[in-house]
């Protein structure tokens, strides 16, 4: 195991700013000729078909282009008997071969200064991709990236690798003009943030920590202030089975399944009410941030016949403060309520599993320095502050600000169709985030001359 | 290919009548004797796991069972080419390879008299069966064949190989007692009664006629006087994907087609009112005779995004008299209004494939002569008439009775959760078959001596 350097404290707290004017034009330059190389290294990420389970080739390549940087290499497999123990822990979603998710590595790729003078950071990405839906829906097939119209194309491309290319352009720009991070930076590609995030918590369950995180995940170029809770489960409805000759005398459990999920959304309804008890002030404007989704369904086998059992994954979102126990026993009662009393569901057994994320919501204080020093960053590219939003999704920022003392939040490029089909990144904004993150890195960790 | 013989006019027309009480004495006894045989037999059938497309290891049995009982073979593989433009004919399933359902075997047993001087008869009965659901609900293994309470429990124990195999002894009890049908007697053990009815279809255009014909199927001794019309179709929604975090912006599939079913449902609920135009005469008595279910589902494949698609199996009834163009277009026209006017629905495309049973309803008159004699039969076994009914299923029989000028009934066995969990049949019923059904053949077909 690569030894990890005790965390040193940032020796000067005062506001991060800027780097000097000079600096800035160099910085901006030196990213805007690395944009070829980024889009390359995009291209070829993306055709790393990086799926849960499927993870090592993608890992592979970024050992490399680390390795090719100049950062020292950890990578480290998920050892789930570490962090089973952790309160952040997701127990590995269903229908997955848990033996195969032992033995799927983290990549770090670690810089140290000479000398620290500036802050340290995490610039986390997850390398895991969601699955493609129905290939044959794409445009081009999914792994095979193409650009078109300023837009590189495939699974992954927004959804997160374009942020990866990005900051690890930022941090080339940094080279090409004879300058490293006056601190500790750790770039860390993990796996699994998709539907557990036990990447992120195996790297900070190894020790790193840093005096904020990053991630560049595609939120169009804004500021994250805050996430949702996210938590997955598995409902499996057992009815009665029958010839269908008379389905009365049988319990559909796919019908079942449907009317189980209509009283799941009263709770839904609920939380989003304006005057909900549970509704975060970051959430305040949203008109329905809470969504609960049923995002896979599975039921019966024969058309002629009363179907006997139904799964249904569900994937629900909460506000920060609400905890994991808190939800889970709402979930729970509102089913046990639903099939005490609607006779829809007399005779039907549910059974509730939860796995895969069990993700707690979390916000952060907008005077957090290293979100003045990004939204300066930003507004020294485009001329204007950048929007700040509250994400109703969740991402792996949660482990470092909740569990691991580092202020952290998003900030990457404009993506369409993450999760759907022809998914995409802008190009434009791949070289605006770089150009932003140079500017960010430089003043937030300082620099300090390359001595070959 | 075994030659068929030309069908024979009955050369007598009048009303078939029981044979003579003597007569009716030694074969309720030979009936009885054949009952330990009748089981082993039976249990032997559940053990071969006759499913779709794995039906030979069965036939074997029947064709061993056939032979050994003196009947002459017509062993022939079901060649859709042969049927495909039959109005009759049901395309396959879905999900199945329509290669492997070439190639599968019908087995005949053919018995021709010395002399014709009674009616010709078709005894069919199908040998495949349908899935077993969650094997682990079943109390014993569903095709390992347990007795328990005078009942014989397995997959296909009651839909209908008891019914086969009570046909088979009231045969057999005839040849003991050193007679033998004074008339040609096919007996048809077909494939794929359970989702198109193309194997009896097969029989049919192999040039299979009789003056009557009956199925045994389990319909707990009662008389049958109608069947409902049954169809299966696929219905595949494509939504549009997108990221959870905003499920507004995509098209959730799962639940869009739980919102077609609502609509359909109300198509159900048409034909089901009690004033409706197409309710045949035969069901004006049962409160829900045309049932609409949701056999199988599947949609999706990650909790966190909109399913982009998602396909139901659906099974629906309707009445005898109502056309499949007629039912197939009400099906489309229910889903094209559903699709124009609910905005549940906008944005969703609806894919509508016709596949498995398009099976017609059929009526059969009371009086027919075939009714007749096994109402005289079941009332000599019983003491009372047997009940009649109109059943909310479909049969082969409408084979035989709308495209073969053969009426046709069933008779047979009391059955428990058949298409459920634990099926079984009675023994007592079963022997009382045995015994209806001697009787009968012996007043259908006459008699006339073995000469060895």
């Amino acid at each position: 195991m690569t030894s990890i350097p005790a965390q040193k404290p940032c020796p000067d707290l005062s506001y991060p700013a800027l780097p000097a004017p000079s600096l800035q034009q160099a910085l901006l330059a030196a990213a805007d000729r690395r944009q070829a190389a980024c889009q390359t290294l995009l291209a070829e990420m993306v055709r790393r078909p990086s799926l849960l389970g499927n993870e090592q080739s993608a890992q592979d390549l970024m050992e490399q282009t680390f390795r090719a940087m100049g950062l020292e290499i950890d990578r480290f497999p998920i050892d789930l008997d570490l962090i089973r123990d952790h309160p952040a822990f997701s127990p590995p979603a269903l229908d997955v071969d848990t033996t195969g998710l032992q033995g799927r590595d983290n990549v770090v790729g670690i810089h140290q200064p000479r000398q620290q003078t500036g802050r340290s950071l995490i610039l986390n990405g997850h390398i895991d991709v969601v699955p493609t839906g129905p290939a044959d829906q794409w445009t081009s097939p999914p792994f095979e990236p193409v650009i078109h119209d300023g837009r590189l194309y495939g699974r992954g491309a927004g959804d997160m690798k374009a942020g990866i290319a990005a900051a690890l352009s930022a941090l080339a720009a940094l080279r090409d003009i004879g300058l490293q991070p006056a601190a500790p930076v750790y770039v860390q590609s993990v796996v699994e943030e998709e539907c557990t995030g036990n990447g992120a918590l195996a790297c900070l369950q190894r020790g790193y920590r840093a005096d904020a995180a990053v991630i560049p995940e595609p939120f169009n170029h804004t500021l994250m202030l805050a996430q949702l809770g996210v938590m997955w489960f598995r409902l499996t409805l057992t009815g009665t089975p029958a010839h269908v000759l008379d389905t009365t005398s049988g319990r559909n459990a796919i019908t079942a399944a449907t009317v189980l999920v209509n009283h799941l959304k009263t709770l839904e309804a609920e939380w989003n009410a304006p005057g909900c008890c549970h509704r975060h002030a970051a959430f305040a404007d949203h008109p329905h941030p809470a969504q609960f989704n049923v995002g896979r369904i599975s039921g019966g086998e024969w058309p002629s016949s009363v179907p006997t059992t139904c799964d249904i994954d569900m994937r629900i979102g909460f506000f920060p403060g609400q905890t994991l126990d808190s939800v889970r026993a709402a979930v729970r009662q509102t089913i046990d309520t639903a099939c005490a009393t609607d006779p829809a569901l007399a005779g039907v057994a549910v059974e509730l599993t939860f796995h895969g994320f069990q993700a707690e919501g979390y916000a952060i204080d907008r005077e957090e320095p290293v979100l003045r020093l990004l939204a300066d960053s930003h507004t020294a590219v485009f001329g204007n502050a950048p929007r700040e939003v509250a994400m109703t999704c969740t991402t792996d920022g949660r482990f470092f600000s909740l569990y691991g003392d580092t202020p952290a939040t998003c900030y990457g490029p404009e993506a369409s169709r993450i999760h759907g089909i022809d998914e995409s990144v802008s190009l434009d904004s791949l070289r605006d985030v770089t150009r932003v993150l140079a500017l960010f890195i430089a003043g937030w960790c300082g620099v300090e001359p390359i001595i070959p």
